[in-house]
């Protein structure tokens, strides 16, 4: 397209560094070279293959991110926290991240310096597969994307912008929110789909794989997504988890006339989120 | 196609009556007169539709199908049990049923009168969509379709040349075990979707909607099942169900470190399935 080339406010003018060149990292990389921006990827994988791509334009240490005007903290939830501990980011700089549990995220991040504007993020977009190798430019289109609460002003315009320009939508959400719901919407879907499986697979029955069906095999599919991702989302959001947990077991341990509510309700949410998915 | 038309067997020359003429028993209809097959259909609602398709021949009464050589009963399970109960079957007809909890409907059919031949069987095909409106000729293509042990000879001979004309593969399994596997594999993962979707509603918030991933979405899918359907198949599997309930709750309310040899066996599963479902 022959749209003039993008210029960034002049306090944020300068690389974007992503810190984590995953999945997710890599898909921001991708999309936001595309955009115009100058990337900077810093993982401790060898990028050449994210340089060849022109997806970044340097492969940069940990030592080197203070010097990025944008840092994008696109690690596990635990690699998140530690950064912000470890990395000495400077005022003037925005950090924010993709991390899929925020209140841990928003403590850790009070220790940073007065004057470097953080604002913590999260994209709800994903994939059950992992690494660079899965990346694409269209990993963020439609998805909704949670920043937390911070003052209005040129970072938080700037941020929001990019996230726009992924065809994601951002909205605001506060860390306890955002914990609670995802314990429902994201972190439960994940653990019963593979204790689940894991269920399926102790049976030890041959017939077992053969007796699952078409809707049986679209709720096990998150089955197929990596451990030390998850056991950090789970160990991070674990109250939550573990309330969501009994309150369901609770909802679903009742008599079977009792559940006729919960297949109303169940299935006119599925309703709304068809019409929500048909309009996108 | 120019193959000459079907000839059965002398034993189970004549109609097919489809007792049910919902999803499952509209799309076998379809199938089996696409294939040459005479169907009769046999529901409380009006089959014109069916008709006018010429996926049934006639519209009969349920006093109409002891003349019938062949009767599938494709009513929910409760419907099932009744039809087993309730109408005079006579010596020399096949009957079989295509209910997804088989140990009371095999406890029925204990009542038919000798020769009658029993079998009971078990698609492993549906869809959250219902009623004869939703129904295709293709609903059956690469499924699993048990069959309960029954003596070799021309009815099953029969029976499984009908089911692998839809597509379908026969397989035989007890009713116990079927049970037992389609518990974990079907009915737990439609107990746990509904539960899940139900107490997303509960929580009452705008944002909960948006928080929702694709993966999230996908273990959602069932929650637009209906009610009446799973009111039968949970309240007639209640024990399996049960149980498979409390050991899954006792799996995902592990420690997390716990859980990665869950990953692992679930890891495992989902590849197993991925290259079965590139299979086919």
């Amino acid at each position: 397209m022959n749209q003039p080339p993008y210029t960034p406010p002049e306090s944020f003018q300068g690389p974007i560094a992503v810190f984590g060149c995953g999945l997710i990292g890599a898909s921001l990389a991708a999309a936001w070279s595309a955009a115009g921006h100058t990337v900077w990827g810093c993982d401790r994988r060898d990028l050449t293959l994210l340089l060849d791509k022109g997806w970044i334009r340097r492969q940069v240490p940990p030592e080197d991110l203070p010097q990025a005007k944008v840092v994008v903290l696109a690690l596990p939830p635990q690699g998140i926290v530690a950064a912000l501990r470890r990395i000495p980011f400077r005022p003037g700089q925005l950090v924010t991240d993709t991390g899929s549990v925020k209140a841990p995220v928003e403590q850790a991040a009070k220790v940073l310096p007065d004057g470097v504007r953080f604002i913590g993020g999260h994209p709800l977009a994903g994939d059950t597969a992992s690494g660079f190798e899965a990346a694409r430019t269209d990993l963020f289109q439609g998805a909704s994307w949670v920043l937390l609460p911070s003052p209005a002003g040129p970072a938080r315009g700037f941020l929001e912008d990019r996230i726009r320009e992924l065809g994601a939508e951002p909205l605001t959400c506060s860390a306890r929110r955002h914990d609670r719901i995802v314990a429902l919407t994201s972190h439960l879907p994940q653990l019963l789909s593979t204790a689940l499986a894991a269920e399926i697979a102790a049976l030890d029955d041959p017939l077992a794989d053969r007796l699952l069906g078409g809707g049986g095999q679209q709720f096990l599919r998150l089955a197929a997504s990596p451990y030390p991702l998850w056991r950090d989302i789970l160990s991070l959001n674990h109250e939550a988890v573990t309330t969501s947990l009994n309150d369901l077991f609770a909802r679903a341990s009742q008599p079977v006339e009792a559940q006729q509510a919960d297949f109303r309700a169940a299935n006119q949410l599925l309703a709304r989120l068809g019409a929500s998915s048909r309009r996108s």
